[in-house]
This record gives structure tokens, sequence and C-alpha cells, in this order.
């Protein structure tokens, strides 16, 4: 297969990796159908009838572009969150902002540090970027705040990313932990703190808004993609200091942003209602997975997010082994890629049809690995 | 204003730029509201109905992310043009495609050939990326091939970009000049050919996709946004070897695609009807345009796209003050950036709503400012 013959060094030592295989890839490569979709920590509960009527409604205008500064959400957004327009930076889906986060910090060699096992994505921005990622394990499947914070001095690492709540592990740590790691780290660090799970977890697992806006050495990202229901519609946004916030422009696609799926975005944050009852149906399909593993002999691990890992109690080949027979089912799940946080499998929490088909599934696949 | 201390050096230095200021920004900086807008050589047209409906169809699915690898798109696309899915990438809107294109390409320091005056978002990626900027002169308000050529060998370039039909020009160079220009070109450099505007060209203005579709050193950059009425569905697409067009893989956003928006451009490419019925009334609307133009005094110059360039005869700040006055009475369009374009103004064709507006303010404002 002939490609052209100049891209740069670093391009052309990169693999064409693809992060995640999507559901889709993996209907056409195995001709199976997917019926329960709980692998992506998606919202199968959906977007709020309000946001529906607004992305109707928005319709007739997608002839034209979206508002490069993306005003009228940063408005929005900031009358939320309680910040100014100017704390904010818009993009499409947190992925995009972690790829421009890496691009602004990080030249080829430069160490970055992340936790052995978490967000695929992040790490492949910073491969992408030339960056080397330096790890720390995970404790008891937490992040290893002070791990973390250990890699970044001995390396004098630019940037460090952690989520929280955390993905693939659906674990948190405290407000206060987060914090005092912040203040800990030496100002020549950059954080990034995803919080792409915040709306689903627990009182006092996420910082207040005003305990970190003031550290230009901090980005908090955030999303519609996950309690908003609107992965699709691929809204993003980063919180920070003004001035670390206006990087982005140098940088990003800023005619990037869908009109439709703006437009969703404003009507899901006015419609915060429908957040709690969403946020409230979640929290119930965490409880209703868990019982399904209990009920299977396998350990759900607590969750803060939208999903469950569930501990299946040996290797990294039969968490596989029942990923694959789940799938056989068409029950689309996912698993942490790295030991030993891959003796779990990970659900999305769904709507009731889902859960069912996980219920009578996961059994008769349990029964055919044994 | 604090920012994080340790951009890299290139990030640093970079302004905050951005590209073009949208007329939402236009409408808040100077309190005034736009009544035709006919700037951004969008579509106010508008897409067609099946597409209205498309959306409509898939907005229940926007809790879903999309395929990352835009199976269906790409199908669809490549029996549409002729060629095989592995030959096209697919992107959020040509200028994502070009952001890649370029962080494949450029490293800090080497020349990127493009002409003076040409698509600013380009020139925005390389300066981005650290790139230098090579340009030679438009002649007669066309693209330089013979120029760009020059270039191209003398600076031993590995990128060189131009758009046929022309932005900001509206005009086009014959596909046997371009095919000529392609096959002369060093096969250690990249040509970008931009070709948003191909559907809107008169026969003989586009190559052929075959003509170039075995040349792993050349790219053509194809949207949604222009004729197909989609530019806030952010849908583009690249046509190359399947070498390089998996070399997108490397860098891009996997999930960057919004779900709704690659139903709309699925739907857009089956109603080649409405496309037709569409391309019609571009054209006619250029006629429109061209006579109001003529009409005041001014002089349209020939065009292949969805807008039309008009010589005021007279310099950049004459071409502006008629801009800004236009604005003042809410008809919102552009001018080339840079001298001797820049003694044109650029409107876009639309509804007669818009040129009737057009017709109405013109005299108006060259009166005003004579």
């Amino acid at each position: 297969m002939t490609a052209f013959s100049r891209f740069t060094p670093l391009a052309s030592a990169l693999p064409s990796t693809v992060p995640f295989v999507g559901p889709e890839a993996i209907e056409r490569s195995r001709g199976l159908a997917v019926k329960a979709r709980i692998g992506a920590n998606e919202n199968g509960f959906g977007p709020a009838p309000s946001v529906m009527t607004a992305i109707t409604a928005a319709a007739a205008d997608t002839w034209k572009y979206a508002d490069p500064e993306n005003f009228e959400l940063k408005q929005a957004l900031a009358a939320h969150l309680g910040c100014a327009g100017e704390n904010l930076a818009i993009g499409e889906g947190i992925d995009s902002l972690l790829g421009q986060i890496v691009r602004l910090v990080i030249d080829p060699g430069m160490p970055v540090v992340t936790s052995l096992g978490a967000y695929p994505t992040f790490n492949f921005h910073v491969v992408g970027h030339g960056g080397r990622l330096v790890t720390t394990p995970y404790i008891n499947d937490r992040e290893d705040l002070d791990g973390l914070l250990d890699c970044v001095r001995r390396e004098n690492a630019p940037l460090v990313y952690f989520a929280n709540p955390d993905n693939p592990m659906g674990s948190w740590c405290d407000a206060d932990s987060i914090v005092a790691f912040a203040k800990a780290l030496p100002e020549t660090c950059l954080l990034v703190l995803d919080e792409a799970y915040c709306e689903t977890g627990p009182a006092g697992a996420t910082p207040g808004l005003q305990a970190l806006i003031d550290h230009p050495n901090i980005i908090r990202t955030r999303t519609f993609s996950k309690a908003y229901g609107l992965a699709g519609s691929r809204v993003g946004y980063a919180i920070s200091t003004p001035g670390t916030a206006r990087a982005f422009d140098k940088v990003r696609n800023h005619f990037g942003m869908n009109r439709i799926g703006v437009a969703a975005a404003l009507a899901a944050l006015q419609d915060q209602a429908y957040l709690s009852e969403v946020i409230a149906r979640i929290s119930a399909s965490r409880d209703r997975i868990a019982a399904i593993a209990r009920a299977n002999g396998l350990e759900p691990l607590p969750s803060a997010t939208n999903f469950v890992a569930i501990n299946c109690g040996r290797d990294g080949a039969y968490a596989r082994a029942i990923v694959d027979g789940l799938m056989e089912q068409g029950v689309f799940i996912r698993m942490p890629g790295v030991a030993p946080l891959n003796r779990c499998i990970r659900v999305s929490t769904g709507p009731e049809q889902d859960m069912a088909l996980l219920e009578q599934a996961l059994p008769q696949v349990l029964k055919a690995i044994t």
C-alpha cells in the first residue's frame, strides 16, 4: 500500500492505531448484531425530550457554521457553573480537548504522567505528539494520587492526567484529596483533571468549582456525552484560568463545532430536572448491574460513574472470554486493557431491556467458558 | 491574565488567532443584526427536505457515539465517487483534515507553499505547526500553478496547497492544467487540492477522480458544507491512495464525528436531484449578484463557486468600507485579505430575499463612502 514518502519522522513511526474499536466494527467483523449497547459508557436513557425538540428546531439552520466563539454555550455554562465565560474552552468532546492540551504542552521526548491502564485516548494523543508515557499503577483499583505526584516530581513532568471519577474502574477520590494533590503539584506541571463522569458521582467526590479555578496549571474537562446523553453530539468543555483557556484558541479548529450539537447541549443544560431523573436511573442501573454480577458469583466494584467494573476473579484472558461470549449474544461490553485491572469487565448502565439481556446472557457465558 | 507557564516554545509564540471572525461575533461587537448572511460561503438555500427528515430520524440515536470507522459514509461516498472506501478519510470539515495533514507533514521550520491571499485557515494550521509559509502571488486573480511549482522546487517543499475552484476569488483552472501540475510535482511534495467548491464549477474545471487517484502525494479534500448546504454539520472528506488515506488514522480524533451530521451527509449524498436543483439556484444567484454589481458600476469576476468576487476598482480600504457599510445595514459579506485581491468584496450566493437586501443596500453604501 503506497503512502506519501515524506511524512515527518514522528508521523512515520506512529501506528495507525484506533484507541477503541467501535461496536459497529465488531458487528461487521464478527457478523453479529448488538442488542444491548452497554460497552462505551454511553447513556442509553437518552437525552431529554426538550433536547429532541431543540435538535429539530436547530436542523433548519444547519446550513450555517456554528459561532466559532461558542459565545452562547460559554455564557450558559458559566452561569450554570458559577464562573466566567473566559474560564471556558469548548471542543468536539473531551477527546478533542485532550489532543489540543497535549499539543500545547508536549514536545517529542517529554514525560507525561498517568496511571497504568487509564484512559487510552489520552495515551493515543501523548504518543501522537511524541511524548513519553510515565505510569504508576492503580492501588486498590483507584488512582494513586501520591504515586502520580511522585512521578511528576521525579520526571519534572510538564503534564499529568487522571480522571475523577475514574474510567475504566468507576472509582473516585474525595474532593479534599484532589484539591490537596492539585496544590502540591509544581506549577510547572499541568494537571488535566478529567471529570467526564462528575455528574454521576456521590456528594464530595468532585471539588467545588472555586477550589481550583485560580490555578493556571489545572484544566478540568467535562462533557455532554455521559450524564447528559449526547455522546454523538460531540460537545465537551475545559475549565481553567482565562489565560490557560485562551491557549486553546492557538490550535483549535475554530469552526469545528457542529451547530445542532451545540443547540442540543444548550437545551440539555437548561433541563436540569431531566438530568436529575437520569442520574437516578443511572444509579438504579448500577445497582441492577451489581446485583446481576453478585448473582453470578462476581464482584461489582463501587462506582461513581455510569458504568460498573466487575471483578471476575481471574485473569485478563478470562475476562476477555466473558466480553467475547456476551458479544456473541448481542451484549456489547468492554474491559480494562491492563493487569490487574483486566480481571474486570466493564458494563455501562442502561435501560431495563439491556439489563435483562445481560442478566440472561451472563450465566450462559460463564457456564460455557468454565 | 495568568496562563500555564510551560507551554511548548512553539505554542507560547503562537498568537491566539481566529482565522475568521464569525457573523455572530460581529453582531455582538457592533450591536447589529445580520439580515442577509452572505459572507461565509454557506448555502442559504439550505439542505434537502430529505436531509431534514434524516436529521430528525437520527436525533433519537445521538446518545450513541458515531462509528469511529465511518464505514457507512465511506461506502456511500466510494460508490458515488467511483473509488474504494480505503481511498477516503473522513473529518470534521475540511478545516480539520487540513490541520491533520499539516501535522503529518510539517516539522518546525519546513517550507509550505501556497498562494498569497489564499485560504487563511490553511495558513493558520501551517503557522500552528511551526511551518514557514512560502507564497506566490495570484496572476489575474487565479492561482499561478507555474509559480507554485517553482516555489516547491526552489524550496524542496514537502507541502503545497491550493483550492480549485478557488477561494476567495471564485476563479478556476481547467482540469488538464491541474493534472499537468500534479504530474510535474516532485513525489516528495504532498499536494492538498482543496475541492470544497467542486460541485458548483463548470464542466472541465475538476479532474476526474481516476486522473489522480494513484498518486500517493495528492490529497483532494471535499465537503458537505457548500453545495450540500451542511456547513453546520461538519463533514468533510479526503481522497487519496489507501496508504496516504490511512495516515489520518495516526492522528485524527477517532470519535470526533457527530452522529447526526454523518446521517445528514449520507442523506444529502443520496439526494442528487436536490443537489442539481441547488446548483442551478446557486448559478442563478451568481448571475443576480453580478447584475447587482454591474448596476453599481462594479465588476463581478467569473465564478465557479457559491460566491462572487466583485472588483470594486480601488484599494483594500475602499473595499473594507463597503464591507463595513453593508454590515451596518445587516448585509454580512467578506473580502479577501491581501492586495491586490482586496480590491474586491466577496458575496456568497443565497435566496432572493438576501439578494434584494444587497441590491437595496449597496448603492446607499457606495454613495455614502464616495
